[in-house]
C-alpha cells in the first residue's frame, strides 16, 4: 500500500512534508495538501478522518490560514503531520487521502500580499557590474556591502510552476538605436532564486530583529524571477526594474517549512564590511541554507548554483525590509536575489552563463544565448536533511510560448 | 433635514458622490458610504431601503466588490444614487441613513492589489534632475520622454488619510560620512500625487490600449507618497527605491469616479518626441484631467500643483504597464508621481519647494526644509465640474510622529 512506503532515499518522504494547494477536477475543489513521495495527502480531510485540531487550518483552499497561525502552530501541524504518516494504525484511515501527483492539479499555494526581491550573490552582482560597467573601480555599487538592495516586484503576476510564460513585449533601444523599438523581447532569461514566504504579520513601526526572523517566515521555495533583459536595460534609470520583470515570477508548487531545514543551515560567507547592529548576523545563529539548485533548459542541466554562496541571508533581508518600519502581511513574499556561485557553471541567469550572450551556451538541441519560444525552463533543489538524506524542494518549470 | 439640501457650491454636492468606507463605533461595520456635504450616506442600506438590485455592491466591508462589477455597473450604481439624493420622495427614507461625517469612522476604501508608483511630471523630474545631476547635459534621463517611468511599491502600507506616520528609520550617507549611519530620516518629504484605482482586471498577456482605460479604471483619489530622501538617496542604485518609500503612503479616504469627472477632462501637454503606437495619443479623447491641487503644511498652504500639466496620462501609464503582458486586478493602484507645475509654488516635493533644503520655506511655525515631527501635511484639491460646480477630492492628510 504505497505511498507510505516511501523509498528509502526519497527526497520527499516523511522528513520533509512540504505543502502545497490541490484539487482533482470534477471531485475535489482545491485544498491544502502534503506532499509524501510521488503523492499528496488531503491534509485537511486527514485532519477530519483523525479528529485533528488542525483541520480549521488546513480543509482550506489557501495556506494563508495555516501561514497565519504562526510558529507554535506551524511546529504542532507539522508535528502531527508527521505522526500521521509514520503511524502505522493510520494507514487504512488515510490510504483513500493519498492521491497520486499525476492525478492531481496543483494551484498556486497562498495569496500573495507582497512581493520583494533582492540581489543578495556577490557572485552575481559582480558579473553584473562587469558586464554593464567593465571600466568601474569597483563591479559592485557602493552600498551593496552595507545594506541587502531590494525593490517591490509584482504581487499579481506570481504564477505557479507549470504555468506558460508568454514572452513579453516593451520598448529596448540598443546604443546602435536612434530610437527605442517596440517588440517581443529578444532577450528573455532566467533567474534562479529562492522564495520566503511570511506568515505572521507585523505592525507598522516594529522592525523585525535578525533573532526573530523565523518566528515570521514560514518557509521557502523555489522561484525564477524571469527578466526582460532588453527591456530592463532601456527603462530601470532611475526608479530601478518594471516591466523587465513584471510580466510573471513563477514559484514552485510545494512551500518546504524551515522546520524541515534544519540540517541544512550554514553560517552564510564571512563578512568583509563591518553591517550595521541592525544586520550584524555575528552572534546569532545561522541563517544561510545549503540548498543544491539546479538550472535545466529543456531537461539539460545548464547550472548548479550553490544557496549556501548568498552573502545576505533571508534574516537579514527581513530585518532591512521592516527596518524602516514597514509592516508585513501573511503571505508577503521576497526572494533572494539570483543564486550564482563563484563557478562558471554555478551561475543562475543566461546573462551571466552566457555572458551577456557572448559566449552561447551549447545544448543538444543547439546554441542559446536567450531563450528562444517554446524553451522549458526547470528549476529544482535539494538541502541536506536529518540521518543523511535529502530534502527535496518542489521544482518550478514554465515554458516559454511566444508573444 | 440636511443634508440634502447641501449649499450650493459645495464641492460633494450631488455631482460628486465620491465611494469611501465607513463604521461607527458600537454600531455599524464596516460599510460602503457615499459622501453628500458634510454627511456619509450608508450605501447599502440605502440600497436595501429602496428595493435596489444594488443591495450586494455596496452592504460590504470594502469597495472591491463594486470595483469588480465593472463599467455598466458603476454608471448604473451611481445613477440610482443620483436618483436617491436628488429625489424629493426618497427622503423620509434615507434620513436616517446620513449620518455627520464627524460621527463616523472612514477607513481605507478598497483593498490594495499591487500599487505602482509613476514619475509622470515634466517639471519634477526636470527639477529632480537639476538638483542631483546638475552638470547633466539634459535634466531628464535619455527613456524619460519615450515611456512613462514607474516602479512598484509597497501595497501593505497604503494608509487611509488621518493615519499617523511614524518617521522611517534607515541606513543614509552623505558624501563626507566615511561609512553609512544608521537613525531616523532627516529628509521626510511630502508627493503630492493622484492616484488611480483599477477596478476590472485584465488577462495575462493582454495589454490594455489606450482607448480602453476608462473600462479598467474606476477613479482616482488624492495621494501622498511619503518619501525619505536620505535613505532612497544611499539605496536606491541600482534596484530603485525601497526604504525610502515603503514605509507609507497616504490615499484619501473617497475614490471620486470618473464619471464624476467628465467636465475636468483635458488635453496633456503637447508631445515634444514621437511615441510608439501603444502610447501615442495623438487620436484618443483626452485622458488629462484638470485637478487643482493644495498642499498645505501644518494648515498653511506651501504649494497648488496643477494635475493638468502631467505629461504622462493615466490611460498611457495602464497601456505601458500592461504592455509587457502583465495582468491587472481589482484593487491595483497607480500613482502619477509627483505633480509638479512649472512655477516656483506649483511643486509638490519639499525636495523642489526648499531646492534640496537650500532655500527653506517660511512657515508661520518657523523654516521648514524637510518634514519635523508634529507636523500635519494635507492635500486638497477641486476640478471642474458640470455647470460652473466645483468637484471635490477627498483630502489626504496626516501626522508625523517621531521614530
Amino acid at each position: 500500500m504505497p505511498p507510505f512506503d516511501v523509498p528509502e532515499g526519497d527526497p520527499f518522504g516523511p522528513h520533509n512534508l512540504p505543502y502545497g494547494v490541490f484539487s482533482i477536477p470534477g471531485e475535489r475543489e482545491r485544498t491544502v495538501g502534503v506532499r509524501l513521495g510521488d503523492h499528496v495527502l488531503d491534509a485537511g480531510a486527514a485532519a477530519r478522518a483523525l479528529g485533528s485540531p488542525y483541520a480549521d487550518l488546513l480543509a482550506r483552499p489557501t495556506l494563508n490560514p495555516l501561514l497565519a497561525a504562526g510558529r507554535t502552530a506551524w511546529s504542532d501541524v507539522r508535528r502531527a503531520l508527521t505522526a500521521w504518516v509514520t503511524v502505522p494504525a493510520h494507514r487504512e484511515t488515510l490510504a483513500p487521502l493519498l492521491r497520486p501527483l499525476s492525478s492531481v492539479t496543483l494551484h498556486l499555494p497562498f495569496e500573495v500580499a507582497d512581493y520583494v526581491d533582492f540581489y543578495a550573490s556577490e557572485n552575481h552582482a559582480r558579473n553584473v557590474g562587469r558586464i554593464f560597467r567593465p571600466d568601474a573601480a569597483d563591479s559592485l555599487t557602493p552600498n551593496w556591502k552595507h545594506l541587502p538592495i531590494g525593490y517591490h516586484g509584482r504581487a499579481g503576476t506570481v504564477v505557479v510552476s507549470g504555468t506558460d510564460v508568454i514572452r513579453p513585449s516593451g520598448q529596448r533601444r540598443s546604443p546602435a538605436d536612434p530610437a527605442p523599438v517596440f517588440g517581443p523581447s529578444v532577450r528573455l532569461d532566467i533567474e534562479a532564486e529562492v522564495g520566503f514566504v511570511v506568515g505572521t504579520p507585523s505592525e507598522p513601526g516594529r522592525p523585525v530583529p535578525l533573532r526573530d526572523w523565523r518566528e515570521h517566515v514560514f518557509g521557502l521555495c523555489l522561484l525564477n524571477d524571469w527578466s526582460a533583459r532588453d527591456i530592463q536595460a532601456w527603462e530601470y534609470v532611475p526608479l530601478g526594474p518594471f516591466l523587465g520583470k513584471s510580466f510573471a515570477t513563477s514559484v514552485a508548487a510545494w512551500i518546504t517549512p524551515l522546520d524541515a531545514l534544519e540540517d541544512a543551515r550554514t553560517a552564510p560567507p564571512e563578512r568583509t564590511h563591518p553591517l550595521l547592529p541592525y544586520l550584524d548576523d555575528t552572534d546569532t545563529e545561522p541563517s544561510g541554507y545549503d540548498l543544491r539548485i539546479s538550472v535545466a533548459v529543456n531537461g539539460h542541466v545548464v547550472s548548479e548554483p550553490p544557496f549556501s554562496t548568498m552573502y545576505w541571508t533571508a534574516a537579514q533581508q527581513l530585518a532591512h525590509l521592516t527596518v524602516n518600519g514597514a509592516s508585513l502581511r501573511t503571505g508577503d513574499l521576497y526572494g533572494s536575489g539570483t543564486v550564482s556561485g563563484p563557478a562558471e557553471r554555478e551561475r543562475g541567469s543566461l546573462l551571466e552563463l552566457t555572458w551577456n550572450g557572448r559566449d552561447p551556451l551549447e545544448l543538444p538541441d543547439g546554441k542559446r544565448t536567450f531563450l528562444e519560444d517554446g524553451d522549458v525552463v526547470t528549476l529544482s533543489a535539494w538541502a541536506p536533511g536529518p540521518d543523511g538524506t535529502r530534502v527535496g524542494l518542489g521544482e518550478v518549470t514554465g515554458r516559454v510560448i511566444p508573444a
